[in-house]
């Protein structure tokens, strides 16, 4: 396997694009990540597309936007996990040896296919029932509040931190100055979670350029290392599943330390998949940075603050920036690159050196969940 | 890159299932493709599903049927050739020496999901305009009629073959004992093309094993080596579109040759995409198995029936065995390797080395189309 680099990124603002068609917003993002890594388009020779909803052949349409067609072109779905998947597999493309740039795409557009909050699949009779994922969430809150002690206070620390930051980000949806007393205050949705604890259904569109070491070299710029790209599924558990630890996403992780050669403890800040606030705790402890039930003090202490000691999401997350799903774990490297160049601005953390993003996606019944990526970048 | 071989092939009989759920009619291909391999299944390390219509992580919907999660799935779509394309992943997880056993995937149940063929994409205006796929295929068979003196008992005995063919593939949805003339006959769907010049609405599932040389030397059996795998989309063409010879397919085969270092003249058969009868005349030429127009006097010579000098879809096709989209491409890998073992009963090709898949989906305006998969297989 070859050295592989992250040479640019681009992605749209976030938020509620009904009247834009994908095409366009996919358009833009390409376009950014084009001119962020400064090469000639035409050397691109592969891309993939993650997506869950945009139809047929989304990728394509995207990139005949830009006349950029005539490569193999690929469309990925792993539910929210869609976008990291297809940045795993233009990582793969270059480090295979069979491509020197190759291009994830992370699109969707949900507010001018769904309704509000979007329903549980016609076939997921669990869902149907009304196990949707804010009531498993919930649930996941009620357990850990039990065995660890949470409180209501603990996970509405998290929604401030996280529109606070994305106050800063100028890509994302839902950026805001707001107390906790607001958080508990905003509509209840699933007991314990209120509005403020969910992330907003959201459009938008996202890019990354892959490129091996050759083209980084000639290129210059300031590459980023992907140390390590991982991706598992949930393990087949019929019986008892673990509300308040993660095996999908310990273990993931843990493949993704082996592959990099790292351990939580070289990680300078996260990017992790807080669709809900409970989430953020539940992924923080399961890539290892804390014990379990450790996150409680963690808060408390704001070790998780853009100024703490391991900042978490510093781009807003799902819940500040927006989560338009397949566009999510391509975007969480746009916050990655922004920052491990110190480009991030108001909300940029002190000089890091390791980023990893953290994604999951889709619940299958009879495992914990359907996807599960983690990549760790570096700075050279 | 490193050797990869195909080990073990499965599909169910294709046809109409409304009633049984794709993830019972992909967890029977796969069972029947872990038993032709003959590996123990909790040595599968990665899994790569092509589908187009079937739903949010269907490749994990069908493996949980089986216990078989907890390692790296993923979803692939590129329409017609979303098959291809998970075989193509399934192929590069080895090639690339991250997985010793991949498992592809075909699936797509269509009868429960639309009523007679499928319609075009609400986004696609020049489908909705008339510009469906029987349309499209009919001005390519009069073009191609203007240019080289088609007749339609050309195209009708390309039907009566592929329907022959699938009589003698108990996996077939569609084998028959048709007459030129009762082709002819049939209903007329666009000008030249009759019912039985087009592929039916059809379920299914097939499944593919992929492995090392290290694997295939221990399991044993009789494993095909695969020299290369293609894909590519179109070209970005806003003018002129040649209707009678394929830029996709053409530059998709030549690839794939380059990659297998053999030429056309080395392959003892093929499957490929007769969505149509005038399909199967523009893939062979587009292949490069002969030039255009050839196929006139190939056809009047008999040289692409089973004992001919180039034997087509001896599987029976898309049209005589069925099209459930993103199973086709999968199967066709089914096919080559029953055909390269000897053991496709009374279709078998007289000893067979090197076998060719092709398979091509989507359409995108201003290009040729989405995808062109192109596969060689050759047994050792």
């Amino acid at each position: 396997m070859r050295d592989v680099y992250l040479l640019g990124v681009g992605m749209t603002k976030f938020g509620k694009y009904p009247e834009i068609p994908i095409e366009h917003l996919g358009r833009n993002a390409v376009f950014e990540a084009i001119k962020d890594a400064n090469i000639n388009p035409v050397e691109i020779e592969s891309a993939y597309c993650g997506h869950a909803f945009q139809g047929s052949t989304a990728g394509q349409r995207v990139l005949v936007e830009l006349g950029l067609t005539g490569f193999p072109i690929t469309n990925l779905e792993n539910a929210c996990a869609s976008g990291s998947t297809a940045f795993r597999e233009a990582f793969y493309a270059v480090a295979s040896g069979r491509n020197d740039i190759s291009l994830a795409i992370g699109i969707e557009n949900l507010s001018n296919k769904f309704k509000g909050a979007l329903g549980p699949d016609e076939t997921d009779l669990e869902a149907k029932m009304g196990l949707t994922m804010p009531a498993l969430y919930a649930m996941r809150a009620k357990r850990y509040m039990y065995e660890f002690g949470l409180k209501k206070e603990h996970l509405a620390s998290i929604s401030v931190k996280n529109h606070k930051n994305a106050l800063e980000n100028d890509r994302a949806m839902f950026g805001a100055k707001i107390t906790i007393n607001e958080v508990l205050k905003s509509k209840m949705i699933a007991d314990p979670l209120h509005k403020y604890d969910c992330n907003p259904v959201s459009d938008g569109a996202s890019a990354a350029l892959l490129v091996s070491k050759k083209v980084a070299k000639q290129v210059g710029g300031r590459p980023i290392k992907v140390l390590a790209s991982a991706l598992t599924s949930g393990k087949y558990e019929p019986g008892f599943i673990n509300m308040t630890f993660e095996d999908i996403t310990n273990r993931c992780a843990l493949s993704a330390y082996k592959t990099a050669g790292v351990g939580p403890e070289d990680i300078d800040f996260a990017e992790v998949h807080d669709c809900f606030t409970i989430a953020e705790i539940l992924r923080v402890e399961g890539i290892g940075f804390c014990n379990p039930g450790e996150m409680i003090s963690w808060i408390e202490e704001g070790k998780t603050e853009i100024n703490g000691y391991k900042p978490i999401n510093p781009s807003g997350g799902l819940i500040g920036k927006g989560h338009p799903l397949g566009a999510t774990g391509v975007a969480q490297m746009f916050e990655i690159a922004r920052q491990l160049r110190n480009e991030a601005g108001d909300r940029q953390i002190n000089n890091p050196r390791i980023g990893l993003a953290h994604c999951r996606g889709g619940a299958v019944a009879g495992t914990e969940g359907a996807a599960c990526a983690v990549h760790i970048l570096m700075k050279e």
